[in-house]
């Protein structure tokens, strides 16, 4: 991919308009931390790792402009700065999880001076940047194994190098097994509403050279039916401590899909996407987004004006659904309660 | 419903543009029944029962050009029009239905004098038209009493009066629940890729006054397991003898979805939507339209140049995935092979 999702640029963070592709190649430059927050709640970049790692950045460009020298004012400012980036979506839990090192790491340089801790901030998200495409890999390299020559995957959503600082977590694990030279086949759900598969999936995809064939979310059965789909394997947004599942609305449907056909369901996430705090998925907060999202395309209406709409943009797939959880730490299998606490603990 | 489907007027046919409905009201004028077989073909009208109509009135339009003065020169060119009515549309068998019974009509007169002849066709069309209305109310007073106070119904596609001549069948049967007093709803999936949920379905429902909810196809999953859907009804382009059911395109999804979680799942069609000449839905063709419907909404680019697309307009769901069959002969339950020979052989 020679497209990047976010870069730090000097003192801007910059970013794939992701609301244009595969149209256009817009790039978005932030200036400032709201403007980074904007763009997350915008969606000009999505995807839980690329949240995360937008989020890092954001506070380390916030960081910059904090006048207080001393450290109790600008860790408070930090702490404000940190506070509206956890405003900017609910769901993904590696938003949280970015926010919580950002302000770790600060609290844990007191003694430091105001200028050097600015610039380990800056350092500390380009380290979650740079680590975040590394675990991709790893997350590709302990997947891999469970494709096979001549598969033909099905996906959900874009949980590819846009998605992340880069390479992919579910993509990821498509591509290492094309990297090891297996042939193999993805179908694309659309993924209405935001239309992440049929603009960003398949446009990735093209660009490695992997074969993608687009399908609406309602033909995903169709095909699985047809004995057409082998398996399927989708990213995360989190994970809670007994494997349910927050990701792209659709993802629940298609891993009962999954279930009744009796095909392996497979979700690739960083270890960061689990959120063992939480013992069941029923609380993991879904956000509603609004509802032009499902009435309109690039801005052209598609719907009755004034319709009633609704628009989750996740939905909770119980861990009963899911065959494995392939993280860099490993590949968890159910019992989850047990598995996802050893991976944990291990060292990567 | 102000607004009509199709008519007959003068000597042309009349229709509604559907792939413009809800943006805009435009009319299409037919004046021969090459351009009644494009409307056809380009979904300019679709919906079993209205295409059933639309073929008949195109072949009465096609009778009355005819020049022949001769039983056996009329009637071959009645064939010939037929045929080419006939390659419009694969699926749907109200189409060769609708067929049939103006090429009986025909044959069974052949005593006729010419003139006779045309005028006996434009009649046989126009009843087609007005019996389908009848029929989809009384598939409404049979279906109701499957709807109870205060359901909230799931539909796919557009089965409403823009699908047949008027009333609707799907929609007919909620409907006539809701013209019972009964306080209902409604939550459309939006049925890509051509939207008939978004475009039509709730257009319909809010021109009555039925409480409806757009959602996208990938959302259905999400609200059953939330408990918020009650029932799901949908029509049919074709049933077989064992119940298979043939219906547009994610249709076999949402009933693997409701039986999962065990919701039943309502087909509500006429009689000429039986096909028990068929053993199984294994046998009925299914449409694979083109990439465009996906790639393009309203002229709209959504997917990159060149990208792989595959387009059944249909699916088909094994009847076993079906509580009931709702017609105006009366209500079919499993077995089908049982009871759909019943029904046919019911007088109305």
């Amino acid at each position: 991919m020679s497209i990047k999702t976010i870069e730090w640029r000097g003192d801007r963070v910059i970013m794939i308009d992701q609301r244009r592709l595969p149209l256009e190649e817009r790039y978005i430059e932030c200036d400032d931390y709201l403007s980074v927050a904007e763009a997350i709640k915008a969606m000009v970049i999505r995807g839980a790792p690329a949240i995360g790692v937008a989020a890092a950045m954001g506070i380390a460009l916030g960081g910059q402009r904090i006048k207080s020298r001393n450290f109790s004012g600008f860790f408070q400012q930090l702490e404000e700065i940190c506070e509206i980036m956890k405003q900017t979506r609910p769901t993904a839990v590696n938003l949280f999880w970015a926010i919580e090192r950002m302000k770790r790491l600060c609290w844990n340089n007191q003694k430091a001076n105001i200028d050097t801790l600015k610039e380990l901030l800056r350092k500390e998200a380009l380290k979650i940047f740079e680590e975040d495409e590394q675990i991709n890999r790893q997350i590709g390299i302990n997947g891999r194994e469970l494709i096979k020559d001549s598969d033909t995957i099905l996906t959900h959503c874009n949980a590819g190098a846009l998605a992340t600082a880069g390479y992919g977590t579910a993509l990821g694990v498509i591509r290492a097994a094309y990297e090891q030279g297996k042939t193999i086949e993805v179908y694309a759900d659309e993924t209405r509403p935001f239309l992440q598969g049929a603009r960003l999936t398949t446009w990735e995809l093209m660009k490695i050279g992997i074969p993608v064939t687009l399908i609406t979310d309602s033909m995903a059965a169709y095909f699985m039916k047809k004995g057409k789909i082998n398996l399927v394997v989708v990213g995360a947004d989190r994970i809670a401590g007994n494997g349910d599942l927050a990701n792209k609305i659709g993802t629940y449907g298609v891993a009962v899909l999954a279930q009744h056909h009796r095909l392996p369901f497979y979700v690739a996430a960083p270890s960061s996407t689990l959120d063992l705090s939480l013992v069941s998925g029923e609380e993991i907060p879904i956000e509603e987004r609004g509802s032009e999202e499902v009435t309109q395309l690039f801005g052209q209406q598609i719907a009755p004006d004034g319709v009633r709409v609704r628009n989750p943009a996740f939905d909770v797939t119980p861990g009963q659904y899911i065959t494995a959880i392939i993280t860099e730490k490993g590949v968890a299998r159910p019992p989850y309660n047990k598995s996802l606490r050893e991976l944990l603990g291990r060292r990567e």
